[in-house]
């Protein structure tokens, strides 16, 4: 990194870093920024605030785009791996956040496509160094990827079921309950498993109403299976962080707090 | 203390603290005249109700402020540090529940504010030396807090995924379907996401259905995450209640509360 | 018990207990009379099928409550206690399910009252003899008798919460959305906190529904609390039905799988 | 198995297991009709599609029939024990699949039976040699079916309750709310209860509110039962399956799975 030139180095340490003051002020900035451009975008949206201010909105629309521009232009700059940059995560989020405006040029309603910058959000979590907060995230997160394999057996098995379901409650239900295709039975059967239950399609017969009940209380079951899963995986991680003690002779982990003996090397502790 | 006047001293003993029984009756009364008066302001929004006994509830309200008034003061008289109690969670509180009844008569409507009363119930707790209740909440409490780092990460996660999949859903369904904006869209999504589905917006469109498909096998997956955090916290919590007996001896943790021996060394405890 | 007449204890013995092949024939008859009594009421109900079979239903009707009134006196005659029996809760729910029948002679509409009867299908477990069902309710019901407390102090709260909640959406929605009174606006929010969301009651305005989104994240996370004081207390009693190790001197239970020496009397255990 | 014909032999490796490149050629072929047999299926119950494209669906139908029959007739000829096949599970689910297609021939409708072909895709889970997601479905149905006691007892329960609630509303209710009959009720009941909430069906009166809400109040704590038994059963079955190591020297339990001295006496294992 010596051989990088004094400015670029000054720059990398300011955006990519957040332990100086000024990396910490324009994270800070950038936070605001991706908030209120989040906000213009959103309010935009509705009908009677673009009739009032539809000349406010594009301005500040271009003020944000042309801010992220040269932000993602001086990133690309001082990174020492512009490319890695370019086709990271983030990279793409952050040219994904301006490219929208400069469509809308083109493409009438394209700017709505901006909300994309909301995802910018998640690289602010360094902001204050909230170690503790990425400490919990990447526990949770952890958690969550240990149980994917069971979530998708599971999720495997729930689809099974949803189709053969919403199948069924076509052929009972008929088109004159708003059941009018199997895509749409199936939806409803998603609907009423997850027990969002909109009540925009509602069974009418007798059987149907009996089978939709069966649903329910099925689905009510079924949302103790993923719950279990994470809980027990998070308990799992839990329990691995409470139980590190650490063999001195040999570094292995994962001893049990009344361990006399290290099961790796069968050093014997002192107590 | 001793140098505090006589009367003072009693109406604190009586007003702040359970144990006696003139202290027990007089929280029996508060408790009893706050139900009663948010129960009358929560009936006097009744259309009919108003309309036949508006007297009857305008006598009642204004009996019960003036009793509150009068209580307010005995409590800012008879604490030792007034200020203190003034502007602490309860006194404010305290405060609050008088001051809509005089506020209404300047400003039409207020006196429905005085339901904030109910949050005096929390003080209640103590009426019947409730240490049990106490100790059980404070345990939830502090398991509740425990999780708040992680429950925080979560949250801000959805929030993001939430304002996401609201964009999203908006550019895919449009203003027919009820999809009037980006802000209602986001309303719609929280309100599939955390399965409470009131159907005031559906999706009408195949795609907005498929859409709202993943919505809400998302949030049935997600729904499993605080529970898990929560679960893990209490589980804690509880075990570091349940094993605090340590031998003295050999160091071995884990003994029942009324335990006399070590099941490691055959230690006898001290009693 | 050999003093009282072979009659009675024949009768006792078939009523009351489920382990002779008289006993069992006996409950099963009583399961099945009970199950199709309270589908006649039931069916009855529907205006369909009233119009039709009114001359059937009230026929069944009587045979099943005179069936019912000679079992009640028969129980009564044979238990050695009558009046412990008529007093206890299957007592009473066998006298209410009969009542109804009779006072319909009096009073219209009474007969509805009669689906008490399906309680009358608690007692019948003990027909397989499930002595292995009767234990895992056992378990359970301890286990959600022993999260009472945490559950009703976690009640209070929701409840005060929900009462605070119901007022600000009666002030910030009014009439016009539905939100008619603040009793309404309770009941809004415990259908949105529960997740429910009928949708019969919907907030209009942007604010309400700024509101109402933060409600659904909070029902979201309240939810969690239930099932982890919940979790944590089967797991507790799962562990305590795990480490049933008994001292062979003192016959105290509780003792940890790896445990050398009785906690309760110091005894040495074999190993 | 040398004695049976190499053709058979062949077919069988080919068929029924999915080691050899052959044999996972076709179970990925298999797969993939499944999927689009299923999906024609569906899409020929929407109207619009069905008037347009109906002899391209009809065409497909056949097409997809006439290989799963020729796959169905290979599979009898080629396993070893073919009426234990015919009768197996997925022998069933395989006839199950072809049948609906020649009966449309003769009843009208009967196509949509086809879906159950969907059934089918559970056996594909072998085809990537997913042993990983055939444990961790193997420990997930494990856990489930260890809950299945638990959960009737509590399904039992809740149904009862769910009759008299039923009841209780079609009493307060009437007909005018909606709550036609007493089944009805009872199907309100489900659906409030497992916060599914369509709103089809909702209470108008005071009373019936108030009840309402006590029911969904009740249905936030219930969901916390099941939640619970399934989460102890999977740590449960999680525990057994990390702790099975036991020392032979000393007889303690819980080594991890690579350790090579007992953690208690500083024994070596055996490797």
């Amino acid at each position: 990194m010596p051989s990088r030139s004094s400015l670029k180095h000054k720059l990398y340490t300011i955006i990519f870093e957040a332990e100086t003051p000024a990396g910490k002020a324009f994270d800070v900035t950038i936070l605001i920024l991706i908030i209120a451009s989040v906000t213009v975008v959103s309010l935009e949206s509705v009908v009677e605030l673009r009739r009032n201010y539809l000349n406010l909105f594009l301005t500040l629309e271009w003020i944000f785009t042309i801010l992220f521009t040269i932000e993602y232009f001086i990133r690309v700059y001082s990174t020492p791996k512009p490319l890695k940059y370019i086709f990271s995560f983030f990279g793409l989020v952050d040219l994904l956040s301006i490219i929208p405006t400069y469509m809308s040029l083109i493409v009438l309603g394209s700017q709505y496509l901006l909300v994309v910058r909301v995802l910018r959000l998640l690289r602010i979590a360094r902001i204050f160094k909230l170690t503790r907060f990425i400490n919990e995230g990447q526990q949770l997160s952890n958690a969550i990827r240990a149980s994917l394999t069971k979530i998708s057996v599971f999720l495997g098995t729930v689809l099974t079921l949803v189709v053969i379901i919403g199948s069924i409650m076509y052929i009972v239900e008929g088109t004159a309950s708003g059941f009018t295709s199997i895509p749409t039975s199936i939806y409803w059967t998603i609907v009423t498993l997850t027990t969002v239950g909109y009540g925009d399609i509602a069974p009418q017969t007798a059987l149907g109403q009996v089978l939709a009940s069966l649903v329910m209380i099925m689905g009510y079951g079924i949302i103790a299976v993923p719950t279990g899963i994470v809980t027990v995986e998070m308990s799992r991680t839990d329990k691995k962080m409470a139980t590190t003690k650490v063999c001195p002779n040999c570094h292995q982990e994962g001893h049990p707090e009344n361990a006399y003996f290290c099961y790796n090397c069968g050093y014997e502790f002192h107590r």
